[in-house]
């Protein structure tokens, strides 16, 4: 990964010339920011822990996975949201004090009682793809903090075919998970947009959603049981697939982001992988009329793999990408449908019947393969951008079927005003990514030309699109989760009483408050 | 619902002539017990409140509505599993101190304030339909118990017909939600064996599943946000179907059984009402091969409405219940399928491949429309056979597909060996009622001619069959709950980390420990 972007360097693409030509129309004279900082310039204060605290670690995991070296302390300084990159940028960096790389449960165990004995805040780190503030170095009045990266627990460490379950490593990435599945014939098709980076683990502690949920379900619902070393103990959960016994204690951690404890294997359903796929998107004349179409393939059963649906302003852009922004369809919102597995000939008429009942029209396969094949390079585009000086960042919620326009209305509204207070022009997109029978979720991506403090302008723009979203009774995330950025809104969503249940396991778990501090529940309420 | 039996004392029926035929083969030599109590024979210990706290609990919901009467204590003194009723026959009984019937969030909110004032535990009461002991009148350290009936929070509060989402009033059964739903054209589809008395606020808490849960998933998967009132503040959740805003709270309130709050109000996903019902049974030529078919139908998406699979044992009583015991279907495993709603013939043709994959031969309608027929009335036949003198009982697990053949015999060898060390004969018969990619349930019902004092010695099987369903890696409960019954064993299932975090949550919620001491935890941990 990329230390101060996304991805693979040699995958990085420049903004296609249609894009070039269009940005100034859509945000006015953009500023070229200075370019960005060397690693080896990069300033960090010296690591706060002591040569018995290294030592004690180097005893837990093995002296070669305790790494204090100034590059390993960066690339673990953050996720990858624009604020994180745009702090990637500046001279003056916050990193952990080191990262220690545990490789099994017990050694993930001996770290944390290491942790609990010295008093160091441990951030569990995965494929480093937050976009939500979840790995800033935050000590929560600890004398350090350490990183650690789960990335060595990798491996499928046992398959059950006949039950359809794997156990894989907590640490595992998504293209290392397929792999190793694919070798039995098996899928587990989770493939969210930091696929190529996340882990198993991460997919879990974020509630992760992917771009085949239609058909595969959310990371949730794939996930049947979990072991977690807490500082105070472990826990190994999930029987049975369906179970009375008790609240559902696996939920209690999905979602957890690391504050209870550190996810070390996880359970999932896996499938055959499926065989063919077919392709189809459709244009429909706005954005109202695709979301009643997706409406009724989530409450009448359709059974598409990917349904996803842009506006207006998303559908024209992404033309534009590809160079088609001349044709008609760009005068519409557009849907991508995608089928894997068995029956698509079947799901697809049905799918097309509700499409088109909505108003919508058959629009051929090449958008729909476009998309696929492009799909996880987003963030390739939002690096090119920030580099030519256009602010780029994405948010997300969902809520009830009935609610959704109102609450685009009013993210959008909350962003376009956001910005033209500091004097910026921006460009305001959105999808809908995921529809369930009682409603969906609304993506929205911006363009702005911020002139200049682009942290602290988007800090009050982000600061009151959550508002908007909370007013409007959307959730606060929809998949990209809570971190440090989003808790004080979690906290406003969930309510007193949601937040003391929150900080009672916390207390229970982690009484030493050692473990993601400030994340999730804002700080001052887990002491 | 009849005091000391199940339900409508004008549907009881006697045993057909073909079972009383039958059971002496089976069970040897029956003793036909002493007659029932009379209701206005039972003694109970005076009601220990206090003039001052009816007073208190009358200020909260109004003077007519709290009960003192020894008939409403009786009538709330448990639940109806065969203990409960064996229990109801005896002379000396426990029961609560009063009934208190609150009809609104507020009023139970002022319920619980009395309660936490004047140390009286709370015993939060549906349909009473328990069968594990979740409504014992267990004062848990305090000078008094109440059984807090919420059969008046009752009604539609409101509907969401874009979205398909329903907010019914907790103490609304499943009958009146679902004719309030049918004036709306809608269908919530949840039909457990309970369905006629339970209430949809027990559905939540105790993690109900329906007959009809293949086709409309389990009461967990239905509802999509809660409305509670505990001891120590009030919480809604619930802002959307798709969410990664932390850990998913509902579920700490789905299966909580009432000791963390009451729960008041559940938004629930509800459907058009299905057109047209297609039936189809089949036989297998033994379990195994009955299970190899439900496996490929659940991991293969077929979509029946029901599926169910007997094994030979209850396929052949079922068979004497209906004077077919004769027929060829005795000799095998039968499976009752039933569709509902759309596409019901590509459904079924689809289901039926896999099942006749599998070695299943169709075996027409009859069997299956029989079943849905009789399908709430199994307890009524219970209440004959304990009349009768023959213990009957039933208990359930759930575990993988790959471990279901070693749970089974695991459960069965414990229920037969326990009863044979007591000296009675016993006859064990299993079904799979619920399926999913997974795993499936295993539902058991034992009969036995138990000679003397019944509740010891089902006391003595029964925690035999807990404990191997926890040896052979099952489930403690799939869909019955916990209650007190299950509670030391659900603290096995879940691990002593898993018993802090509950107990975490219920003293943050309830410090005074009012609510339904000793229920879902044993006591002794949650002080």
């Amino acid at each position: 990964m990329r230390w101060n972007g996304w991805g693979d360097p040699s995958r990085a693409k420049g903004l296609p010339l249609a894009v070039r030509t269009l940005l100034p129309l859509l945000l006015g004279r953009i500023r070229r920011p200075e370019p960005p900082v060397a690693l080896d310039a990069v300033q960090l204060a010296p690591s706060a822990l002591t040569a018995d605290d290294l030592a004690a670690f180097r005893a837990a995991v093995g002296p070669q996975h305790v790494d204090d070296s100034a590059e390993s302390r960066i690339r673990h300084a953050g996720g990858r949201s624009t604020p994180d990159l745009l702090r990637r940028r500046q001279v003056e960096q916050a990193a952990p004090d080191a990262v220690v790389r545990p490789s099994t449960h017990d050694e993930v165990r001996a770290c944390l009682d290491v942790a609990v004995d010295r008093g160091i805040a441990l951030i569990p780190f995965g494929g480093g793809t937050s976009v939500v503030g979840a790995l800033d170095p935050e000590r929560g009045g600890h004398r350090a903090v350490v990183s650690l990266d789960l990335r060595r627990l990798d491996g499928l460490l046992s398959l059950d075919e006949i039950s359809g379950e794997a156990v894989l490593a907590a640490g595992t990435s998504g293209p290392e998970a397929e792999a190793l599945l694919a070798a039995h014939g098996l899928e587990l098709g989770h493939f969210p947009q930091s696929f190529r980076y996340a882990t198993i683990g991460g997919f879990a502690a974020a509630r992760s959603s992917g771009q085949n949920s239609a058909g595969n379900g959310r990371f949730d619902a794939m996930v049947t049981g979990i072991r977690v070393a807490t500082p105070t103990g472990d826990i190994e959960l999930g029987r049975a697939p369906g179970s009375a016994a008790g609240p559902d204690l696996v939920r209690i951690f999905l979602g957890s982001e690391g504050i209870f404890g550190v996810i070390t294997e996880v359970r999932v359903r896996v499938h055959p992988i499926p065989r063919g796929r077919v392709f189809e998107s459709w244009t429909f004349p706005d954005f109202a009329a695709g979301v009643e179409g997706l409406r009724r393939v989530a409450q009448h059963g359709g059974g598409p793999t990917v349904i996803r649906l842009s506006d207006e302003a998303e559908t024209a852009v992404s033309l534009a990408q590809i160079g088609r922004i001349g044709k008609a369809l760009a005068k519409g919102a557009s849907v991508v449908t995608v089928y894997e597995g068995e029956r698509i000939a079947e799901r697809r008429a049905r799918v097309s019947a509700h499409l088109a009942s909505a108003g919508g029209s058959s629009a051929g396969e090449g958008a729909a393969e476009d998309w696929l094949e492009g799909r996880f390079d987003g963030p390739y585009l939002r690096d090119s951008l920030l580099d030519a000086g256009v602010f780029c960042e994405t948010l997300e919620t969902a809520t009830t079927w009935s609610n959704l326009h109102a609450l685009r209305s009013a993210v959008a509204d909350a962003l376009t005003r956001g910005f033209a207070e500091a004097g910026a022009k921006s460009y305001v997109m959105c999808h809908v990514s995921h529809g369930y029978p009682t409603g969906a979720s609304l993506y929205f991506t911006v363009l702005a030309g911020i002139r200049s403090d682009p942290l602290t302008v988007w800090g009050l723009v982000k600061a009151g699109a959550n508002d908007a979203i909370l007013a409007a009774g959307g959730t606060i995330s929809h998949h990209h989760a809570v971190g440090r950025d989003h808790a004080p809104w979690l906290a406003e969503e969930i309510g007193d009483t949601g937040v003391r249940i929150l900080a009672a396991i916390k207390r229970e778990l982690d009484p030493a408050g050692i473990l993601n501090p400030g994340a999730v529940i804002p700080l001052e309420r887990t002491r």
